[in-house]
């Protein structure tokens, strides 16, 4: 890579006004989900969504051992869940961080507050890096049907995420 | 692919809150940019950035062709822009759409009334179906000092972009 300048490469990427979602995955006994927002619609058929997962985040592992992920959308008034959820979950039966979830056909967990919510098959994976894109199919899909708002994105928190790594 | 409802499926992939950008690019004496929804970092090292693009859009053959494109962010208080680009472009000297760029390192558009923008080198391209994801490292970053907001993002506008396939 030609030498960028590292505060301006940060800047410029923390203005990607990304979405923001908790990517939920099962494998086994084990489930999690995190905080992420580098997820997008990728093909209109097959309908195909790419995430992008930090090789070191213990939803990596449970994504590659399940092969499936869940992707819950949430309200822009309940970001607390997003700062929450930038760790690995508590679980409690079926809670994680005491949020009620649900099992999703694909086993993913299905949080009973998210406001729309797809599973995605995986289908392929692709070493980026620091982090992995898995690519799949929605095999899932469902939204509340009293909520009329839209949905969280990064630029409703203070967060940031992205730019370069942190060394 | 499961059956699933397509009005649920369209519906729930229209809240994702995805960014809104010009894509450009640059391949012999051709030029061209598209508004953008489906783009996103997908590694810190690398620094990388993916983009999924229409197979049957002109930009696709560009990138194709010239093996870099720019991504150009935006100020919310000007959407009118991305609704011109949705089509291809009109290039009249350093103009597409009456809007002046420059070149860019790589050779690919960088607007003059960008906010922040970057070029990337693609490493690698992925079909996914309707569409190809284009993944590559950022070479190239810039943004306008004086401009203190945040970027457009498919929210600040009526447009709606991905679902499934129209037949």
């Amino acid at each position: 890579m030609a030498m960028l300048d590292e505060r301006l490469v940060n800047g410029v990427m923390w203005l990607i006004p990304n979405a923001l979602v908790l990517v939920g995955a099962h494998a086994g006994e084990e489930w999690n989900a995190m905080t992420t927002s580098w997820i997008s619609q990728v093909s209109m058929e097959p309908v195909s969504v790419a995430v992008s997962i930090d090789k070191a985040a213990y939803t990596h592992k449970l994504v590659m051992d399940g092969g499936f992920f869940s992707v819950n959308l949430w309200s822009p008034d309940d970001t607390r869940v997003f700062v929450k959820f930038s760790k690995p979950a508590t679980r409690e039966g079926m809670e994680l961080n005491g949020r009620r979830f649900r099992e999703g056909e694909t086993g993913a967990p299905i949080f009973e507050e998210a406001i729309a919510w797809f599973e995605v098959e995986v289908a392929r994976t692709v070493d980026v890096g620091t982090h992995t894109l898995f690519i799949g199919e929605v095999v899932g899909v469902g939204r509340d049907p009293e909520y009329q708002g839209r949905a969280a994105g990064i630029d409703d928190t203070r967060m940031k995420y992205g730019g370069v790594k942190r060394h």
